[in-house]
């Protein structure tokens, strides 16, 4: 079979066979094959769509052309994904929690590109933690600890690095079949039996639309479920930064602070909610309210946090920064942003929002781009807060020129006179068994 | 503007602006554009399609990234342009009959790919014939003979000799409006006035259906008009080889054959077809009746025939082939290909037959494979013609082993017991007025 019989099947909308599936990502896989052949293939997939058992088989195969993980961990290895946000730290608070009721979390992570953060960018933030690790030193961290979060390897699923890095170029990002099946490739080869999925909804979401939100929440439960995974899903509100801290340093501070029990918010709840659907795939909890208790015990006398210590030390991090978060990187200067008038905080654009931590040298714009891990920002007020002009509304960390970083920040921000409506942070969820509420 | 705007303006169905399909042709022309860029717009333009108006601009501004000819021959510079098909020598026998009739034909051809033969390897077939000329010389002879006949020179269209290449090995060649403009291109830059266009239909032509030729036809019309020029066009059968001679010397033969009055057949009346139109383009009759008369006189008074040589003799070949056709390469071996049994020859597949002759080496499979120029077959029947088992029915011209060009041939005949219905040579037209018929 020739790529090209591919492109003329999909490009008159015929749905790929199993076999065609399975060529496709072997000439993906395939240096040798000419990136414009898979771009007409990609564009015809983007604009002509993908069935369900098309995807899920695309998936499993792209997985299939690397190396597919068997976790033993003692234990029902678990994973949760998220289509990426701002101050999204979730990470970072649920998987120890997780760890602490006795799950098992193997989490294999990417870097933070455009306005995106990235959990590796983070955990790398903390001196000496290391996030590349030999397969049997994740597994045993996994096991011995209870958590274990690494970067992805490039042995995982390489036809599908070859499609991502093409769809960016090539106007194919925007299609659900293919983010469905980029992220679900990862999950299978990653070996986790349970996925918790966190589609995220709003003005700094990849999804803007609740329809397009529950379609891929939808494709990638349906993939998960179709390769013998336990699936569950929430659709989550990103209208603004999850956590109030945006930056690397700032949200590991963030989190800690969240599971020393300071400080209370949407991300400790969007965390909790996550952390118990993992609990409920683990088999540790029968139905979600015990699962919260569980993690809510795990929060309150300090286990979680522990687990957090135990993790960072086993991947050779500096534990003591559970304890005295003045020891994470901090930049030279901060500037305060002040309210331009009286009034309520009514809408942000998130995407820019994240945009400006970029500019401030927390985020890259390309793959190549160094990262300064003590800078970011720290948003004081959420949407319906009430502000008072020349009042301090945030408070930006940088060792760079902070114009471009406070120009993008501040007007990102959209005040009016009247508090504005606020909406649910759990927008929606796909429970275990496959119930939509 | 980035590419990547105009990928994803056209994947949604988004009609190209001027402006921006001037953008997409300036990056197809630089060598510094990724090709995947260009597929997956390519792609998208094949599934989305595009309106007459952009289909219309988006032939100049490709045309307009290369040199633009502006041909002072003194008269009105026409070219014919056919959709490729097999044993189709019209041009040799139109261009010097319409230049015996005081026409300009200004004439860039192509050479041949896959199973169709290109005028241009037909000509070099005559010793010393010489295709590559310099642009003044070009245009000289077009002058003073009134038909010069060239390859296409690299600066022509130099946008649609990108996006040319990449169609081919990317699934976007069936598309109407990448056609009608890649075709147009080369003849909007090319400076001829009047264009005739020849849009086969059946069997051995890119079109399989009526319905496609006509909207291929229609948007070829409309983008020529739309840049000034005078256009034509007639749909004609491509159900078996148009002439019975197919090869490279072979078909010049054929062609001087008929230039003789030796030869009638349903190739020389559709080369007085186009030719006629060529001269109602060229302003040099009033109507087809009278335009045909001319053709008939040049053709009786042996005045084409001379053209020919004229012709020839100008661009440096042997102008002694047309008294003696013998002076043309032959081939070693001569293998008969009998009747398999008695009946009517009533289908072939005219694509398969050219690809016989490819076979037996007159074509090529790829840009860079050489032709024999007397290898190729005379076929004795045509659709209609009744057989006997045994009979001869075609003559097979060969250096290299026979058995896969026989083979091929053989297979691409078809016998009835009763005669089958034959279809009319001229299946629609288009007229300089815009009328169809």
């Amino acid at each position: 079979m020739a790529l090209i019989d591919l492109i003329n099947a999909k490009k008159v909308g015929q749905e790929l066979s199993t076999a065609q599936l399975q060529e496709f990502a072997a000439f993906a896989a395939d240096k040798a094959t000419p990136d414009y052949q898979l771009a007409a293939l990609l564009m015809a997939i983007r604009i002509n769509g993908m069935s369900p058992s098309e995807t899920a088989d695309l998936t499993l195969v792209m997985a299939q052309t690397g190396d597919m993980l068997k976790p033993e961990v003692g234990g029902i290895p678990v994973d949760k994904h998220s289509t990426g946000g701002v101050g999204d730290t979730t990470t970072l608070i649920l998987a120890p929690l997780v760890a602490a009721c006795g799950g098992k979390v193997v989490k294999m992570s990417g870097r933070g590109l455009g306005h995106t953060g990235g959990t590796i960018d983070k955990l790398e933030s903390i001196p000496g933690f290391k996030t590349e690790l030999p397969e049997e030193d994740f597994l045993r961290i996994a096991r011995e600890v209870g958590c274990c979060v690494v970067g992805q390897s490039g042995e995982l699923a390489p036809a599908d690095k070859r499609l991502y890095s093409l769809r960016d170029v090539t106007g194919t990002v925007d299609s659900i079949p293919l983010i469905a099946s980029s992220i679900m490739s990862k999950k299978l080869a990653g070996g986790a039996m349970g996925i918790v999925l966190d589609v995220k909804l709003g003005s700094g979401a990849l999804m803007k639309t609740m329809e397009d939100c529950m379609r891929l929440a939808r494709a990638m439960c349906d993939i998960g479920r179709r390769s013998g995974r336990e699936m569950a899903a929430l659709i989550t509100a990103m209208d603004e930064p999850l956590g109030s801290h945006v930056g690397n340093a700032l949200e590991v501070k963030e989190a800690i602070d969240m599971l020393a029990g300071r400080v209370q918010g949407p991300l400790m709840e969007v965390a909790l909610q996550l952390g118990a659907q993992m609990l409920l795939l683990s088999d540790l909890a029968t139905d979600e309210a015990q699962a919260l208790e569980m993690l809510k015990k795990a929060l309150n006398d300090g286990s979680g946090l522990k687990k957090f210590r135990q993790m960072i030390k086993a991947q050779g991090g500096d534990g003591r920064v559970c304890e005295d978060t003045s020891l994470l990187p901090t930049t030279k200067h901060t500037t305060a942003l002040k309210a331009p008038r009286d009034g309520y905080l009514a809408r942000i654009n998130t995407e820019q929002a994240g945009m400006a931590a970029q500019a401030l040298g927390a985020g890259r714009l390309t793959k190549e781009d160094a990262i300064d891990p003590g800078a970011g920002y720290v948003l004081y007020k959420r949407i319906g807060d009430r502000v008072r002009k020349g009042e301090d509304i945030a408070l930006l960390h940088h060792n760079k020129d902070v114009k471009r970083g406070l120009d993008l920040l501040s007007s990102a921000l959209e005040f009016f006179d009247t508090a504005p409506q606020t909406m649910p942070l759990i927008r929606a969820r796909i429970a275990p068994d496959g119930k939509e509420s």
